[in-house]
Parts: C-alpha cells; sequence; structure tokens
C-alpha cells in the first residue's frame, strides 16, 4: 500500500460532498485510512483564512491578486501541514478542491494572467499534484440551482458571481482536464448520485 | 504638487514608528495631506492578516511559504485599495515597511528562493514602487532590547526568532539598499531622535 492523493473538483452545487462521503465510506470498507480535507481550509490557519474568503466583512471589495494569493497561502500550509505528512504515512488524502480551483477561479474566470497563477501555485505546492482528480461537471444553472437551495438562500461571496462568472469556470475546468488527461476524470454530474458513486469507484480501485 | 509614497524600512525596535509621527507632524505643518500606513495592514483585510502573521493561535507551525504569500496578499489589497488612490489624489503616503521587509524577512532570512520571492512581490505590488526607502539601519541587539522594553517583555511571533534571523535580516536589508541606491537611503538608527528626524527631513524636503 502506498499513499493516494485524490482531489475533487466542480462548480458549485455539483454534488462533490456527496461523492467525497460516498468515496471516504467505500475506502474505509476495503480498510483503508483516509484523511477528508477541503480548500481553503484543512488546518486551522487554512480555516482561518477560508473565513476571510468566504464570510468575513474584511473581504468586501477584495481584489483578484489578494484573493489568489490566499487561497495560495491557505493551500501552502495544507500541503505542509496535513496533505504531505498523510500521505508519508500511506493515508488516502481525498481533498474538495485544490490548486486546478485556483487555475480556473482566479485565472480563468477572474482573468488573471495565467502565467502568474501556474508561478504561484507551483510555489505553493511544489512537487505535489494529485494522483488523480474527479472533476464532477455540470452546467452551471443546474449547479447553483441546487447550491442555492441547499444553502436555503444565503450564499457565499463566490456564489454571488454572475452565471458568466460559472460559465467561464465550466469551460475553464473543462480545458484543464484536456490538458492533463494523465491524472483528469471528467464526470457527467448530471446522473443520479448513486450511479456517479459507481462511476468513481470504478476508476479508484484500479489504484488501491 | 504630486503624490509622493515613502516607506520606512529596518529591524525590530529601529525608532521607524516614531520617525514616523516626526516626519507626518512636519509634512503636515507643510501643509500636505498625508496617508499613514503601514504592513501588514492597511485595509481592513489587511489588518486580518495581521493578526494571523502576528498574534492568532491559527498562525503556529505556520509555514514560510504561506507566511510569505500572507504578506502579499496583505499587499496586493493595500496597493489598491489605499495607496494607489491615495498617491492619485496627490497625497503623501507613508507605510510603515512595504515590499523590501518580504524581500528581506522571507527571502533571506527565511532562505525561500530569492526569485520566488521577487514574482510574488511583483504580482502583489505591480508597477508600484516607493519613490523614497528610508532604511533605519542599527545592529540587533540595540533594536532588540528596545522592542523588549516597550512591550513589557511580550514579544510577538516575529520577535521571537533568534538574534541569527536578526542579524541576515540586517545584511539583507543593507545589501538590498546597495542594490536600489535611487529610492534607498540608509539612516543611522543609532542616534538621537531629534538627529535622526533632521537627517530624514534633510532627505524627504527636495521632494515636495
Amino acid at each position: 500500500m502506498a499513499g493516494l492523493f485524490i482531489t475533487f473538483e466542480g462548480g458549485e452545487g455539483s454534488g462533490k460532498s456527496t461523492q467525497i462521503a460516498a468515496l471516504k465510506a467505500r475506502l474505509q470498507a476495503a480498510k483503508r485510512s483516509v484523511t477528508q480535507t477541503r480548500e481553503p481550509g484543512g488546518t486551522a490557519l487554512g480555516e482561518a483564512i477560508r473565513e476571510l474568503l468566504q464570510h468575513d466583512d474584511a473581504g468586501q471589495g477584495m481584489s483578484a491578486e489578494a484573493e489568489l494569493l490566499l487561497f495560495a497561502a491557505s493551500r501552502a500550509q495544507h500541503v505542509r501541514e496535513l496533505i504531505e505528512p498523510a500521505l508519508a504515512t500511506d493515508q488516502i488524502v481525498i481533498c474538495d478542491r485544490f490548486l486546478d480551483s485556483t487555475t480556473v477561479y482566479q485565472g480563468v474566470a477572474r482573468a488573471i494572467d495565467p502565467h502568474s497563477v501556474a508561478t504561484i501555485n507551483e510555489f505553493a505546492v511544489g512537487p505535489m499534484l494529485p494522483n488523480l482528480t474527479l472533476l464532477i461537471d455540470l452546467p452551471p444553472e443546474i449547479g447553483l440551482a441546487r447550491a442555492h437551495k441547499r444553502s436555503g438562500g444565503q450564499l457565499d461571496r463566490m456564489e454571488q458571481e454572475s452565471i458568466k462568472f460559472f460559465h467561464a469556470v465550466r469551460q475553464g475546468y473543462l480545458s484543464l482536464a484536456a490538458a492533463h488527461p494523465e491524472r483528469f476524470h471528467v464526470l457527467d454530474g448530471n446522473q443520479s448520485i448513486q450511479s456517479l458513486e459507481e462511476q468513481i469507484w470504478a476508476i479508484v480501485a484500479p489504484h488501491l
């Protein structure tokens, strides 16, 4: 056995949380140790940064550059404090969003120069790339309607963006997946939970 | 009249705060509008980041990479929300620490690759460099004794570093000043407050 680093990516309401819980349960049933985490967050510092990014009044009027650097700061700590040590002890790490989220949300949708995004991402993670990245693809209209329903109408700072932003996010993800076929798997988010779960397991199981 | 961007740099206890207050008073007496600010901080977001960097429990065990990215995030917001708009309305902006602090503290003293530090600094500030950088130079033993006395023995996270760290900081500052003579002025911090104040005024006045 060896460590395995699996990331989930996708737009708002794509069903990442549900599928992460299902995958974790299956892995534990197969007697594997699982570390479940998320970005921004995953460490005390990362969770404090998450609060700034999503809910804090201090985040009002945040520049795209500051936003990118905060995501990167959370990630730098996450890799060194939690992900690397977990993989070193043969854990399976499942992370809800990782560097691809920054490439897409800040790079494509906020139109920050892709070279700057790549350089800062690389500085934050070092050589730590996911073994598998599961992208749950869904038209943003469907995902946002789900997210809206789930939150009872309370949207966080990211969820308040325009539908055009989320279309750019979706296209950004699909391009990224095409550019990195060695680790990306694109999954249709517009299918039953059970069917998606089976599809994910068929991808992960051969790596165990 | 035009905007003027003045930064103060130096180790702990070098007397920056005292000299900033004195310079601000002289500028105001000369009928100039002054915006006084500091890093990390200067905006609501920056002050929240400052708290994480200096006092928050979440900052315990912070990696050097996360630290650098948090300073850069604070700076990116600071430039866009406060410094650029103030200069655009012909204010004199006096800032306690700016990008040179990151070059020295994270680059030299924490031994992060200088190319990464420069790239991230450049991303954070864009073309916004200080017109004048006043470096108050002082042997770290003297500065730390002052800082210790001032705080009544309560040292923040940075101040708890070793004396070797602060010697590296001092040398880093002096090298940086030598590399950028067009904006740096090195001042002897081991002289009377009044004498240092006169020296600073002699440097700033011709720019008004």
